[in-house]
This record gives C-alpha cells, sequence and structure tokens, in this order.
C-alpha cells in the first residue's frame, strides 16, 4: 500500500482505503516477496560494550542483536523466544509502519501484553519500503539495557536506488551507562528523583571505549593501559575498509537512551539521501545531527589522501556534554588499520549551537516522487511539553497529563470495547491559551492518564508540538518525537509558540516525510499524517527517560478495521480476563 | 482440616478424605474465623539494608515486607499488585498447607502464571495452624532481592499456646548481597559459571552492618565511622527491651539464599517449643541451628545480671564463612539501649563441626498430641542430590534430572490434561545401585527435566533425601529441603548412603512434624508424608541459588479434585491458550 495521495477525503476514496485495509488483513501469508524467517531469544548476558563489564541484553548471544536484511515486499518472521528470568518483554520495529499488522508492533499495553519469561511471540510484518530501520525493546526501558539492532531493507530486486554506491557499512549508533537500568528506572521514578545523568560510553555498532581517548590505541607509547587495544576486543573500535576512490554508502541510526548525536567523517563530505526510509533530496554537509530515533544514509568518495586512515567520531549535542566521542575508523586499504590517521578526529560542533541544528534539519527536502502531503487537514492537535511536578514526582506531562501506560493493551481493549481498561475521557486538543511557554510551568492540575486521541479512520491529522520551559529557569530541551505505524510529513519548525498565521510557513510541497522529529528549544514543530493505519500508535519522545516519565500520547485510528489479533498478543489484563471467559468470542 | 490420622489408607477414609477435599474447595468465602484483608504493592526501592545502598524489592515501601498476623482458622486475603516495571512476581506463603487453594501456593511455574506488571492478584488462603511463618517471592530469585516478610499465626480466641510467656518478639534473618539479583541469576547460568559467593551482610529483620564490627556502635571511640550509628539509621540493629526475670517468646525464621545460620542469645538458655508451626518436646539449648525455609520459637528468661544488656548474635555454619556474625541487642530496661554488654556476643559454634548441627537436630521430637505418620508407605521415592555439568554449565540434579520450570504452571496443565506443557515421562524413583556418593559424580546422562512425580491420592510417600559430593572432591554441602502444600515426618539421618534396613532406625513414634529438613553431607534424610492435599507441589532446595541450578521436583497429587483455578492463576503459556480458545469451559 502507497502512501495515499488523497488530498481531500472523498466517500469513495475512504471506502477504497478501507478495502485496502481489509484485504491487507485478510491476506495473512499470501503477501509477496520472500519470507525471512528469524528464530531469535532474547537473554541477558555479561559484556564489555565499552571495556567495563555489565549486564547486557542481547539477542542468540549478540549485542547488539543480529541485523536483518530484506528486501522491500518481503515478510519478516521473527520467533522471539524470551528467556529472560523474571523480565516480560517485546520488541518494536522502528520505522516499519505495520500495515495491516497493528499487533506485530511490539509496543507494550499498546499493540500486545510483554511475552512472559519462557514464551515465544511470532512478530510477521511486511517491509513494504526500503530504507535503515533499527528495532528495540519497547517495555520499560530495556532498550537502554541494549536491547536493539539493525533492519536494513533493500530495494526490491530488479529496481535500483536513485542514487550509486560501490559498497555500505550500517553503524547503529548508542549510549552506554554502567549504572543497571533497574537502578535508573527506579531513580527516575523516586522521591528525591534521580537522573540518569549523561552517558558514560557513547558506542558505534555495541562498541566504544570508556575513560581512555580511543586515539591512544595507535599510539601505544602515550596509551593508558585500558586503551592499548589489539581489536579483538569486544570494545574495540569499528574499522570501516574502503578502497580509494569509491562511492560508499553508510547507513546511520541512533536508538540512543539520551543523547542526541552529531556524525562527521574527518577531511570527507557526505551527501545526505535517506532519512527514515525515505529518499532526501541530496545535499552536501561536513557532518549530520542524528536524534535518538532517527535515521540517515548518506553517500560519501573516497577521494581524500590514500596514504592515511580517517577519524568517524561522533559526539554530544544539545546537551551539556560529559561523555566522550566515540571513534571509528576509515581505513583506506592497502593501509594498517593500525596506522594513526594524520588529523585528529573532526570535532563536535558546540552542544548548544542549534543555529547549526536547524540549518541541517532545514537542508532536509523529500525527494522528487516522494508522496506529498494533503494540502488541508481535518483535525489539528496541539502538544504542549512540559515537565512537572505530581505529588513531588518529576515527569513529563503533554497538555498536562503524563502519560501512564495501562496494564491491558489498547489495541484489544478498544476493539473489544473494554472501558475499564484506560480513561475513556480524551486527553486535551490543546493547552491553555494564556501557558507562557518561556518560564517554568505553574501547572496545579498536572496528572498520570492514559487516555487516548480517538481519530476518525482515513482523515489527516495536523500535530503541532510545542516545546516549553522545563523545570529549571531558562531550559528547555531537545525532544525527538517518533510516531508508530505512520511516516508524517515535517511542515515546519519555528521559534517560540506556535500562534495561528504559522501554518502559512508550512512546507507542502517537498516536506520530508519521515518517523522521527525533533522539537528545538522554545520552539514547535508542525506534523502531518493520515490516519490510513487500522491501530493504535505510540507518538512519544524517544528518549527512553523521558518516555518513561510520561512523555508521550497514543492514538487509535480505525480499531474496528483490526482483523484477528493473535491471542499471544492478548493474553494479560483485561483482555486476558475476556478471552478467558468469551473463549475469544 | 487436620492431619490425616489415618495409618491406613481403607477406601471409606479415602472417600471422606475426597469429601474433604471437595468441600473445603467448595466453602469458598463460608470460612471460619476472621478475614484479614491486606493490600499490598510490590515495587523496588532504594534502601541501605547494611549501610550500602541498593535495590530492594519492597512492598508498601517497607523492608522487609508487612508482617502478616492472624488468628488459627482466619483467612487471609493479599490483594498483590505488581508495581514493578518488567518483572513477573509471585509471592509463597512458606509453611502455610493451602489446603483447598493450591492456586495460591504463589510458586510461579506451578502454581500460577507470574503476576504480570501492573496487574493485582488476590491470594486467598486459610491459616489452619499456629505457628511462626514467612512469605517470600518465589520466581526466580526474586527471594534473594529481599521479597520476604513474616507471617505469625496465634492460636485461635480462647486456646493457648502450651508453654507460657510475657511477651514475644520476632527475628526475621536473611543474607545479602550488594551484586543485584539479576547478575546473580545470571553469573550462576552462565559459560563459565559465576557463583554468587558468600553474602556481604547476614540480616535481623532486614538490618545489618556492613563491613563493620556492630560492637563498635556501643563503644564510640573504637568505631569506624561507618559504624557510628545512632539507631534511626535503615541499618541499625534491632533491639529486643525486656523486663528482667520475664519470660519471653522468640520467634526465628530463616529466608537466606544462601547461608546456614545458628543463632545464641549471649549468657541466656533457649527452650525450644516450635519448629515449622508444630510444637515440639521442649529441650534447653545454647544455641540453635536454622537453615533456609526452617522457623523455631523458643523460650527464655531474662534471668541473668540485669545492670548489663546483652548481646544476641548469629553466624554462619556449614559453609567457611566470610561474612561477620550479625548481633542485635537484648535490652534489660531500665538500661540504655546504648549500653555496651559486659560479655562479647556469644561465638558462632565451628563451620564444619556437624556434630554439634546434628546433636541439636536430633533433640526435635514432636509434642505429645502431635498427629503420628502412618506406620507403612505407599511409595518410597529415593533423591539422589548431585551437583553436575550440562553442556558444561553447572547444575545441581535430582537423581540426574536438573529441573528447569516450564512457562505453563502445572497446575492448569496436569488439571485440563495439556501434555505438551511438560515433560510427560516421570522421573526416576531412585538411582543406580553403583553409584558412589563418596567421590564426584560421573553422571554423562545428566540432563535438564520438568517431569512430574505423580502421586495417589491419599497414599503415604516415604521420600529418602540422598546427599553425595559435589563437584570437587571431598566436598558435600548441606541442602534444606522445604515440601509446598504439606508437613512431613523427619523420620531420621544417616550418614553415608540410605541402605535396605535402616528403616529400622526410623522414629515412628514422635518425629517432628516439618515442612522444611536438611540433608547434611554425605548424609541422608528420610520423611514421610501423606498426599492428602489435592494440587502440585513444589519440594526443593531452599538454597535460592541452588533451585535456580535445578534443585527441586514436582509432585502433582489429586490435580482432578481441584475445584475452580481463578483464570487469573493461568491466564499464561498453554493454558492462556486453552483459555483463549474454550472461554475456560
Amino acid at each position: 500500500m502507497a502512501i495515499p495521495m488523497a488530498r481531500a477525503c472523498s466517500p469513495l476514496s475512504r471506502w477504497l482505503h478501507v478495502l485496502v485495509a481489509v484485504m491487507l488483513t485478510a491476506a495473512g501469508g499470501c503477501w509477496g516477496g520472500k519470507t525471512r524467517h528469524f528464530k531469535w531469544d532474547v537473554e541477558y548476558m555479561f559484556r564489555s560494550p565499552d571495556g567495563e563489564e555489565n549486564l547486557v541484553m542481547g539477542i542468540n548471544g549478540q549485542f547488539p542483536g543480529p541485523t536483518i536484511r530484506a528486501r522491500a515486499g518481503d515478510t519478516v518472521h521473527v520467533e522471539l523466544t524470551n528467556k529472560l528470568h523474571t523480565e516480560g518483554v517485546v520488541i518494536h520495529w522502528h520505522g516499519i509502519r505495520q500495515l495491516g499488522t497493528p499487533w506485530a508492533d511490539g509496543t507494550a499495553s499498546i499493540s500486545q501484553c510483554a511475552i512472559a519469561p519462557g514464551e515465544t511471540f511470532l512478530y510477521r510484518f511486511k517491509v513494504d519500503k526500503a530504507g535503515t530501520y533499527f528495532y528495540h525493546g519497547h517495555y520499560g526501558m530495556q532498550r537502554s539495557a541494549g536491547l536493539y539492532g539493525s533492519l536494513i531493507v533493500e530495494v526490491e530486486d530488479g529496481k535500483r536506488e536513485p542514487f550509486h554506491y560501490d559498497g555500505e557499512f550500517n553503524l547503529l549508533l548508542s549510549d552506554w551507562w554502567h549504572k543497571s537500568v533497574h537502578e535508573q528506572e527506579i531513580g527516575l521514578s523516586s522521591l528525591p528523583f534521580r537522573w540518569i545523568n549523561e552517558p558514560e560510553t557513547l558506542l558505534i555498532n555495541g562498541r566504544g571505549q570508556y575513560n581512555c581517548s580511543l586515539a591512544a590505541q595507535y599510539n601505544k607509547s602515550a596509551a593508558l593501559s585500558q586503551c592499548t587495544l589489539r581489536g579483538g576486543e569486544q570494545w574495540a573500535p569499528n574499522v570501516l575498509k574502503v578502497l580509494p576512490n569509491k562511492t560508499y554508502r553508510l547507513r546511520i541510526a541512533s536508538t540512543t537512551a539520551l543523547a542526541s548525536l552529531n556524525l562527521a567523517i574527518g577531511n570527507h563530505k557526505m551527501v545526505v539521501v535517506e532519512a527514515d526510509g525515505n529518499y532526501i533530496q541530496p545535499f552536501e554537509t561536513n557532518d549530520i545531527d542524528i536524534y535518538s530515533g532517527e535515521s540517515y544514509s548518506v553517500i560519501f568518495t573516497t577521494n581524500q589522501n590514500p596514504s592515511t586512515n580517517h577519524w568517524i567520531s561522533i559526539g554530544v549535542r544539545g546537551r551539556r556534554p560529559q561523555t566522550p566521542q566515540a571513534l571509528a575508523l576509515l581505513n583506506y586499504l592497502p593501509n594498517s588499520a593500525s596506522k594513526l590517521p594524520l588529523s585528529a578526529p573532526p570535532p563536535t560542533p558546540q552542544w548548544n549551537d542549534y543555529a547549526h541544528s536547524k540549518s541541517f534539519t532545514n537542508k532536509l527536502k523529500s525527494l522528487m516522487g516522494t508522496p506529498q502531503p494533503p494540502t488541508t487537514h481535518h483535525r489539528r492537535i496541539v502538544l504542549l511539553n512540559t515537565q512537572n511536578r505530581i505529588d513531588g514526582y518529576i515527569k513529563w506531562a503533554i497538555n498536562n497529563v503524563s502519560l501512564s501506560l495501562p496494564p491491558t493493551p489498547y489495541l484489544g481493549s478498544i476493539k473489544h470495547g473494554l472501558k475499564a481498561a484506560f480513561d475513556q475521557s480524551p486527553p486535551p486538543e490543546s493547552f491553555a491559551n494564556g501557558y507562557n511557554i518561556m518560564v517554568p510551568p505553574v501547572n496545579p492540575n498536572t496528572t498520570t492518564g492514559n487516555g487516548v486521541y480517538e481519530i476518525e479512520f482515513n482523515t489527516t491529522v495536523d500535530v503541532i508540538l510545542q516545546n516549553a520551559n522545563a523545570l529549571a529557569a531558562n531550559t528547555s530541551e531537545i525532544h525527538p518525537w517518533h510516531l508508530h505505524g505512520h511516516d508524517f510529513w515535517v511542515l515546519g519548525y519555528g521559534e517560540g509558540r506556535f500562534e495561528e498565521g504559522d501554518e502559512k510557513m508550512f512546507n507542502l510541497k517537498n516536506p520530508p516525510l519521515r518517523n522521527t522529529a525533533v522539537i528545538f528549544p522554545y520552539g514547535w514543530t508542525a506534523l502531518r499524517f493520515v490516519a490510513d493505519n487500522p491501530g493504535v500508535w505510540a507518538f512519544h519522545c524517544h528518549i527512553e527517560p523521558h518516555l518513561h516519565m510520561g512523555m508521550g500520547v497514543v492514538f487509535a485510528e480505525g480499531v474496528h478495521l483490526v482483523g484477528d489479533v493473535p491471542s499471544e498478543a492478548l493474553a494479560c489484563g483485561l483482555t486476558g480476563k475476556r478471552l478467558a471467559s468469551t473463549g475469544g468470542r
């Protein structure tokens, strides 16, 4: 199913959408493309991602988990067995829209019950669109525990990408703490509040170097003992072996818990060609900003001094960094990988140089041929992002509601009309006119809740994400918001409070189509999407502790059109009780 | 329902038992006695049980959890809500036989599905017999995480204990590690194996002092800084305030993960009067050995020098101790609690002085009037305890089978005939004749399994627990075995391998009735019980890491007589699937 082109929803086009949705649901096993089978065990293991040993949540003994490679049109089957001892688990396929399979979205409390220890759940979904994706845990803060990996979808057999390259590399970026995720979680929900602090280490494909300048590796005389790596260590840096005068595609995705990142390749320009599984009008850049939940493809050419190697560096943006840069090596063959680059690692722009970030973000335009947005919307939801206190506990709230997920997954409770499963009053469409986003919030009415934005099927929705001042004066943070089940068009960014009339600034011509978009400090971001995917979908800040603190909302659309949900996905809470009393009838 | 007195099972007595079981099940809410209601939230919290801060699993903000006090004949309702973020939970009511309520035994994989995060489960059971009990987690190693508390059942209104006392104290003993339980669990199931090592601290009612001689508290000049306690700290020692020339009952229960303990009151004799909720022929002792899973009541009289306070000490037995004694203060009023006792804390007997342990154990005889065992048995199950390697992983095995619990609880899968839920071949009744218990095991056939000992309802079963040499030469450990759903008679202990004829040594006259009994190194222990409680019951070593490594078996008896099991207890695994397809019909 292509992105719907309908600008306005005529009754006919609505019916067509319904038909397509029903057909997709009914089609089941007879989708086109290959079926790719995976059998995965999720388990804890001892691992030293950055030289310090820790418990890491891995898959089949690997951290990060195995990379899935498929072609557009393929069906992916992941038979996931939970080998943890007492913890449930789910896996979210970030960027995959789950057309017709909303129960496979892998969001606990929303699309399914967590998979209990010892049990197996079959994720079955179509990867309909080529691009750079990833997957990760979506229960508690299990993503922070290391439950993630890459999902690469290549173009259909016989088709070609709209750009050329001779080889490709894939870098999955993350951040790492030595404190256990359980301690982090409990600290965030404790009184007094305990922040997780900045990460100890940044990881590239699960490898980083704690408390050690990586450069020292290549300069043994200056090395600290913990930095004399031979390359076989679990925390040895990634080496990208390239030939001179070739063109490479670098896939980059960020599944950080907290850090906004900037990536640069020393001495090399990059051309951005893909963002979140959608093609971008190519543009050149020295470095890219990448926020948690985002992915990019860039093209670079190995046209620099071939007698030396070069650094690839990532560093922290948007928060005062206390974490060293992570480095990988661009190794021009036939040089030895142990040959130290002549130039220092490329520096990361100043953490608070937001002009730099905005400049990069504003360069992102969709490639011609990308579906364009409907020109009007049916509904606008304005979401104010505030940091609040509730009974002394620090929370994030959206329009004064801090999301607290229910034990029964919405997909089942809405489908079966189980009204006791969650707050039946819908959350607010907007926030008070008089609210001053430039000062700390004064919100006596802030509350926790789990109401749902019910969206009429096939309507066009605008979301205005409105940033504001946090609890501390003169503080407003970056939040990358991620939508499940859809791509959205990023219509525009603005400073201060969104006002009527700002929509004149919207880019309706070639806005980038993405699944994650950032709000800048004290700014707003406007998104548009068509509610054409029957299911219940999370929309949330992709910063793991922020989501844990309530920074998200839930959209439900066309749930009556959702076909049979596997009973395993609903065998908990009130849907479990219902199954037990009705046998699913 | 009293302990059955039937010596032989006539058809009539069998029918009577069936009738009683059915009546108990049917009686539901109309039991006699009061109903005691509790609403509990299980959650992690930051706590310093021994002066070092750690995550602790607590209940309603308390660690140890709240003490339940009830009277014999009362019904206890615990509405348990799981406030953990990703972990399931259950609570086992240790020593409560769950007559008619086998689904309330609180053993994950056996009596119920683990309670998922956010969900509430109602434990409803009768406490039919006065005694000193406790409760604890029984999922993964959550007991080690601190999920435990006391359960005290007083005699029925108008009845009296067969001994006099002026006041009582309750001491719940445990051991504590600074390493997280998750790390402990993963280490035990890792290759190479990582042992949890000896505890950092012993706790009395959740309080201990790490790396600090408690005596220093009362001697400020000699104190280390971390030992200068004022009494308000979470790790401040327990003070038992007594009046001179009175008689006190001291209830003692051990829920240690590993440590066998010895308790003594400086300068005071004790008289043992209760073990595991059954009365004991009173005998005097200077100290008592207490193994994990056991409870005792002792009586002591404050007839010593009233101008000084006295130490109560506990120390490690049966393993080379690396953990300091824990101390509590017996504070003779009106002395100040800060007054240092004149005598040093009573020393713990040598860790390997097994003669001392056996001498104590052999003094335990049931008080006259205690139900006596049937004089013969219908079946004898001999259980060899060995430490083994399976594919390099270190395990404990019983008759060469290391227990690996299934995701579907047995109570449901047996009741509904779901044969795919666990190994249908029953585990061995005994072990090879030629097995030499004095040397490390040579067991190429050791395997993991989850078969069940199906026991004919109302028959009398003898269990011979046979200890043996562990993997290391000249090593045999103590294992306290705990039976769910029953008390058993401890018929006798012996050295070496149990042989035909050894049963002549059995004490059939006044064997102690207990729920936990130890096997000594290279020895055997003979138990007898009547399978008169319809349900599925764990029987296992109460050492938490040993159970985790497979040291247990499962007994099923009269499951066809079990009435309606709450569907919440079965909403997982294959019973969950069955509920989903049949609606419980």
